[in-house]
């Protein structure tokens, strides 16, 4: 690999912005780093030299590279970042699962892998057309939860359910039949959870299919943020 | 009021952007609407004719302003918007309340104000140095909800405490010494909830206010976002 390209979509490799997801990708996907690049005005700060100290150990080498960080990063006060190759992640059969339908938008898919993480949802299935997860604004928008996580994207919910044929299935829909509370009470453990799309939600048709939740909402808003919607049904369905 | 200046907290002025926040502002605060924008690519649009119609019959006098709304918007997608007064919210003393201490960016604050709103939390008060409540990209990120809202800006977490001394404190922090299930089920009604700045979270001082509240978190994130927070916490607390 000689010149970074611009991130798209096609490349093989991605970029991991900030130190601290840096040292999340270090931690759980050591194999995948690459080359670490720093910016010169970066090398004062903490997070930076326990990242190059790493980085070091593990064999993976460093260079200044200024332009490439403030290009990919866009914003500013971003001082660190990991090139590393994409790889494909298995979801654990056994375990309870979310699943995101068509997400589009890159910042609420790092916010809702955070969220999942956080409360112990460690398996996401994406169903395309959907945002890449890889793109560098949803691997920093997770904090680079990702990495410790099983993300896989597959060309249809199909695809998906026809791997995981038996488990109960609770899509979340504005016009869900159950409850939040009463769907999480009685759950059927491991459950998928699945959302749909920023603007227009789940298609009717995921009402066929097990248990469709809704979330109490009052009159005046018409929906809950995805990512809201996600931390809150995750929250509900992983209570002891 | 001639030109339309660059928006900046210092205006009595602020601008609302798109069409579905600027229908929710003349629902619910008709009175601070001054002038509709429109951009001319937008006129046929269903929403944008909706709005025109409500202008008109409120008397708000509509003009073509592409640049303005460009300007404003940074992304396009966005073809009316309404310029609006700035006013002043009074908390409701009998009901429930949210701070958020020191919120530092506008699209959390929008998000958490929906989360609110949808969950039927309708106070809320921001302590300074914070985030402008009216900065566009806040009411955008709100979708309007703002307007439904009694939001209010305090110079000092004591300011708001004066003058409502009596209600029992909740503090969202990551060392809370009650879980979030418990706290929310030995509520004391009407609650206020604190929520603190997305880096620093809340200071120290705050764990002898009242109940600190820790809502349960995997030990692989180091903190949830602050939208996500205020959003598991408000339901909690706001569950039958």
């Amino acid at each position: 690999m000689a010149k970074l390209e611009p991130y798209e979509r096609a490349l093989s490799y991605s970029y991991c912005l900030g130190a601290f997801p840096c040292l999340q990708l270090l931690a759980a996907r050591p194999e995948t780093a690459r080359r670490l690049l720093l910016h010169p005005e970066g090398l004062e700060s903490e997070g930076v030299a326990l990242l190059r100290e790493k980085c070091a150990a593990l064999g993976v080498r460093e260079e200044t590279a200024e332009r490439v960080i403030r290009r990919e990063s866009k914003k500013g006060n971003c001082f660190a970042a990991l090139v590393f190759d994409k790889y494909e992640a298995t979801l654990d059969a056994r375990a309870s699962h979310v699943v995101l339908n068509e997400i589009s938008d890159a910042g609420n898919l790092g916010t809702a892998l955070r969220s999942c993480l956080g409360l112990g949802i460690r398996d996401v299935a994406v169903i395309r057309p959907c945002v890449d997860i890889f793109e560098p604004h949803a691997v920093r928008g997770s904090m680079g939860a990702i990495f410790s996580m099983n993300v896989r994207a597959f060309d249809s919910f199909e695809e998906y359910r026809a791997l995981f044929p038996e488990r109960r299935l609770y899509p979340f829909m504005l016009k869900g039949s159950t409850e939040l509370d009463a769907a999480a009470a009685a759950r059927e453990e491991p459950f998928t959870l699945v959302f749909g799309n920023e603007g227009r939600g789940l298609p009717d048709r995921f009402a066929e299919m097990g248990t469709p939740v809704r979330i109490p909402m009052s009159g005046e808003i018409d929906s809950y943020n995805l990512a809201i919607s996600v931390a809150i049904g995750v929250y509900q369905f992983t209570r002891r």
